[in-house]
């Protein structure tokens, strides 16, 4: 345990211009098992945050376990997609394409919204055949898609499928619910794709990613969804991010692990073999210091082979270019910050 | 004078989802009149920031008072341009490519390196038009055409105009610290567009705009290019900065101010009519926290009259939308931050 005041996030991550740090984030993460013991924590780890995209995998288990999943055929790839804060690339689209279509829908089903693929070149091929941006272009499209096939299930109306008081909804929330720990969740906010989020400590955040990792308490149905979709994920890293993207290159490099990014700096991470989950905010919301964050706290918890760490290791310090190109800084974890 | 730790910069800016802070900017700041005295200051005021381009009002001094503007016929809006972080659109080109034409040069003469233009329309104009973007759509091209004014008149090499050693660079370091009221600076860093990027705190960052602002205490060829530069930024606040951005709405609304942003979260000010200039640096680098941060400080310091303020509002305290295009939060300065 850190020694840091417990509202006061302590500096994990810093920005350098020559040998001068710039801009630095404060970093709360909070480390736990399955029975939700906090092992490891600093910051504000207790205070509830929005988790935003990182409980997409959690999100995903209502999918599974209802049985829908199966009745409609949702293969691996789909499951990971339902996972997914997706970058837009044709893959992402191809995949979507075919299983709206096999049920019967397309686009005009998706509430998520549009905007430009995440994906820099495949925006740039849009734009350039004077394309729009669709919602099936929309990171969370994936998500959506698995939410209307729970609708389905469900025998639910599609329309609203994405409102707090929907039955899917309501199902999805209350697995959130149960894999927290918690007997219900707070009243939500809205998140950038139009579904609930609903605030959650990183502690109890950290304690559900432990389970979905290593499920082996938990009841045969969660054990099973939660093992399909680690496996999903596993299977199709490039599904659940994309080109270039943090979560893909960490779960490609290191394929035992599920990291999944959230808006607003938030990183979650399972550690099956360690049976423990992670989580972690940065104050500020920044997106370039989460993935700094994420891997110096896998690194500490022994969870990165050497391997891993060479194949990563323009994530874990990414050097600063300027626009002619030299190299003017980087971006690296705090000396001395995790106290492990 | 605040009362928090010299060195913990207070949360000045929350950043709103539903009801709840999801996440928040710790603010430093410094308000000093053309004495260098601080008059209020919070946080890290103290310590060694990179001003990046919130300096570029100053840097362009030397343009003025060395007779290189006058000689090469650089006219206001010129001026401006040299003072801009410019968003690319059709305005900024044109005026840079007759003044590059004027000195016989090119976009082949600036050093500061190709990106596509802030301006999110002209970006995918340029785009759909199969086009690069060149140094000419560099939010800094500006700066460099007044520096590359600056060789022509000294009769200086045009190559490695850019680098810290060359004539240009000399000149412009020296009037920026006599700016800060400083026998020197510090050994630069290399800022974005290629230039040196000197560093200095937020209270000498603050006392060299209230001299830009107020130079009365100047000498006369140096008062003379600090009321030239005001009125060529008064006169064309869109090239300051252009559409839609915070330094042209803010000077178009409150035209006696001079406001100027800078990377990694930094804004400076001029405030002529009290004689002080501010400066602030949001810890974290978070571009959307600044210009809250600002309208805030200039509120309390009484410098943004009633119609300034509602002009600003979506400035001040900007609202969050999801894809689809409801709105799920607002970004708005922390009540009780401010203690002037």
């Amino acid at each position: 345990m850190t020694t840091a005041a417990p509202d006061l996030a302590p500096i994990g991550v810093l920005v350098l211009r020559g040998a001068r740090v710039e801009s630095w984030h404060r970093v709360s993460y909070a480390v736990a098992d399955g029975a939700g013991r906090v092992r490891h924590a600093a910051g504000a780890y207790e205070r509830r945050i929005f988790p935003r995209s990182a409980v997409k995998p959690l999100q995903a288990l209502a999918l599974v376990e209802s049985g829908a999943g199966h009745r409609f055929g949702v293969s691996a790839a789909e499951l990971a997609l339902a996972c997914a804060s997706h970058s837009g690339e044709a893959c992402h689209i191809a995949a979507l394409t075919g299983w709206l279509a096999r049920l019967g829908l397309d686009q005009n089903a998706l509430a998520c919204g549009a905007h430009a693929p995440l994906h820099a070149p495949s925006a740039e091929r849009l734009l350039v055949a004077g394309q729009t941006p669709t919602p099936m272009h929309n990171n969370c499209s994936g998500k959506h898609a698995g939410m209307l096939t729970l609708a389905r299930h469900l025998a639910a109306p599609l329309a609203g499928y994405h409102r707090p008081d929907h039955p899917v909804q309501r199902q999805v929330a209350t697995t959130l619910a149960e894999m927290a720990g918690l007997d219900a969740l707070p009243a939500p906010a809205t998140d950038g794709c139009g579904v609930p989020t609903f605030p959650m400590s990183l502690a109890q955040l950290a304690g559900a990613l432990a389970r979905l990792g290593d499920p082996q308490g938990l009841g045969t149905r969660r054990r099973a969804a939660c093992e399909q979709i680690r496996a999903a994920i596993r299977a199709h890293p490039g599904l659940v991010a994309g080109t270039g993207r943090a979560c893909t290159a960490i779960m490609t490099a290191a394929p035992e692990l599920i990291v999944k990014t959230g808006a607003e700096g938030v990183y979650a991470a399972a550690l099956p073999r360690s049976g423990i989950g992670l989580a972690l905010k940065v104050e500020d919301g920044a997106g370039r210091a989460a993935p700094v964050a994420l891997l110096a706290l896998l690194e500490a918890l022994g969870a990165l082979p050497g391997a891993a760490r060479a194949a990563l290791a323009a994530i874990a310090r990414p050097a600063i270019r300027n626009h002619a190109g030299e190299p003017v800084g980087r971006i690296e974890p705090a000396r001395g910050w995790l106290d492990l």
